[in-house]
């Protein structure tokens, strides 16, 4: 399996550009490599966004999404990665990931990351 | 069936035009068809307003909801189209609609439109 | 059965009208009957509100809110009604009503209603 | 669409017939027309077995169930008849089927079906 | 409005009378008035039953269960009032009534009747 | 306030004697005080009964246990006080009594007596 | 039982009064007496705060608390006043007391009091 | 901290052996040393038990489990162990204990041991 | 990575073999590949087992597990084929598994397995 | 065991330092001893936080946490000491500490300890 790659998100255009409305995408089967221990880390990826032009398809993001399942990545890297690759190919208005991950050592870890600001 | 239209929407006069009250309405049982797949799609959606002079009428709701039930209808665009009609025909002081549908291939979708801003 | 009637509703004297502080009553067995079809509405009636003199008393509240158990009433009009009559009694300095009705053909409704602006 | 066939129904062979275990299919986008009010039904459907030589494969039960979307059906029978549908098509040592249907009238009504003994 | 009376309830003939199904209709919206104080009860009723010959239709149920809305009953003779007039109406295999009332006095009460015995 | 005495507890008679129905009653609000530190505990009564000839009154029961409110009692030792004396007031054919206690230090008790058999 | 008393209330020097930190307390078995009724009175208090040079200690909080078992208290009136002992003993930067009473007569009781603004 | 022994434990005489009733004490904060990573387990212990002539005594329950909190020890056996000590130390008719710990590398683990036969 | 195989399960002697207790193990993250659609399947796995002389050492459980990661599978056969592994590597007295897989096509489906029976 | 000791604590640069994002970490399974009574205390810590240059390494947050096992702390000040090591060894944008501990004498206790200001 190839590693992680933004080619493999595609889009379609915004169906109503001149509204500011919110798409929520929840993927709770995500799951990728702890570079550290080898072992699989599992999380769910809540990703909020208002879309400018372009919106993602959600087969291709599914796609994209399980091109982590094999590939080394830390939380805090991984969601930020993400979260440039859905930005660099859908140039959102607004856009937040949270990463919920499952616990480790009974310590379970969260990370938000956004980009520009909610249009209030 | 027909398609659905905002004909079939009827409305009564808002008994307290004096005062911005809120009414929210929950319809869990929307159901449409994906245009892609022609598998159906399910979802719930949570209409919130402040009505001006015009409700809708519960009843004429349920059955303009069920217009959908043959129609194809991507989630983005749908969920604009309903609050377009809602809002053509009532139209509100503010009103917001949340349509959150069940997963398919593991990722479920929230969309969430807005018409004007909630009276402070 | 009388029609509903705010001469029902006692008072007693705010015992610390020197503090803004909120009393949140919460009321599940509201029912009333729908003047369209006859048949009976159930709700739960949340009433938040900040007392200015008077504080109204709980017993007669509940005796006021039986009064409705056979009238008929729309989900709209009767939680501006019992806003009105409690704000009559009352003369509050802040008063929210949540009225969640139990669900009718698969919808269910919730009107809030307001009186005045809740103190900072 | 057509009228619900056992015919859509595919099946393979049970991969291990040499024991009894059982299979839970939990199916809660279910959805059929109420012959008396020709509003649909909606409904969660909870299928288990213990297979003997077939097993219904899982694809062609989602497209046979769609196939009661525009189908008018009380929830009695249809319950029935999807169970005489699945035992017809893989002739399982027992199978039971639970139909909880969504309220109507402020009611719901679930529906629990057998056929054969569950082997102990 | 009128004392309950068996009357009300409908019934249909059972379409599988081949097979012992279980039926179980949940009312959550029951209500009858105290002997004692005069007050309103509340409470969720759960009728299960192995039908003969004839089920009772369920919009004939919930008129007959509104016919106890202004009844002065106890919680005890209620139930098994209920289920005296739904084995007298249907004759069922079996029939159980669990009735769950809401607290009074900070204390609530479920009664479970049953007619004859679930047949295994 | 007296000791907790069997005299509070009232009964009337069992509607139905022919038929063996289950009356459960919850009472969430029992407080005592442990005999050992002084301090009051806390826990939810839940009582379970096949009523013979005598069904115990539940305003009586509420006022019988509040009896226990400045009454130092261990958790095994009341638990089983009290279905002695409901059985010596109402002699049932069955009766349970489960009584789940708050924890202190950290650990919480549940105490589960019984009086008879339940008729099957 | 001697009446409810602010010298029952210990503290202790704020290890860090150099930070705007907050306590939250929740103490979910506080139990008085309604004055009108008798009867006993339930709830539960959560307690928040900002301390300034003091704090309570929890233990001579959890005595004062019992102070109240025995003593004629309506709702208002006490949250009011656990909150003038409170503040009185601690003088704290910010307190709030939200005291949420167990249902009577069906109906539910919530009453939040505040000292003060919490800083920001 | 010395390593556990039953010999913290107490006893008290069962105030009611003529009564098979069952106490069941939960204590979640159960805590020992992983003996192979050195890392601290936690879970929650469920011990259910007919006394015969000798009840344990609570706090003397929690010392004794405290004395886990710095002792190597796998699930199987800790669980077996306790349930030794307090069958070696109260003779009862029937002991149960369920001891649910937290997860470990994605892996949580419950381990239910048994003495004897609840008596019916 | 290589294919499942038995031979990564390590065993230890059962500590306590003259008691039959039972061990359960969630193992929530669990995940193959459907060999129909190439995409990855999710599910939860429940073991349970009264051991001989064996028990299944909890890291190389997780091994074994995460063998299964990119390897084919449907549902019912590798619920069968992981009780094979783990009954052949342990001879337990009892030993059964559910796999509770997430929803696919709005469809989940549970698979439970069993070898042997329940030492009551 | 030694004292806690902030050398304990790793770090590893920030990966995204041009971004403002929140990391969200849960350590349910704190526990320290009550310097009054010598009683273990248990509670979750949530530590939310924006890196500036270094973000902490959860291994080593984890064995820092557990220093704290048989060290003794009153809940206002270990909370307190916590945030200053972290905020010392990573100097943090913003940082967050909730510590939420179990009941104790039925009252339970929450401290929310605050470093700077979540940009924002």
């Amino acid at each position: 399996m190839s590693d992680p790659s933004r080619d493999t998100l595609d889009t379609f255009p915004n169906p109503y550009p001149e509204r500011n409305f919110v798409v929520v995408t929840v993927a709770p089967e995500f799951t990728s490599i702890c570079p550290k221990t080898g072992h699989p880390d599992f999380g769910t990826l809540t990703i909020s966004y208002v879309a400018d032009e372009l919106c993602y398809e959600l087969k291709s993001l599914k796609l994209y999404l399980q091109e982590y399942r094999n590939h080394g990545a830390y939380y805090e890297r991984v969601t930020n990665m993400i979260l440039d690759d859905l930005v660099a190919v859908t140039s959102p208005r607004w856009m937040k990931i949270e990463a919920a991950f499952t616990p480790r050592g009974g310590i379970r870890t969260t990370v938000v990351v956004e980009h520009g600001k909610q249009p209030g």
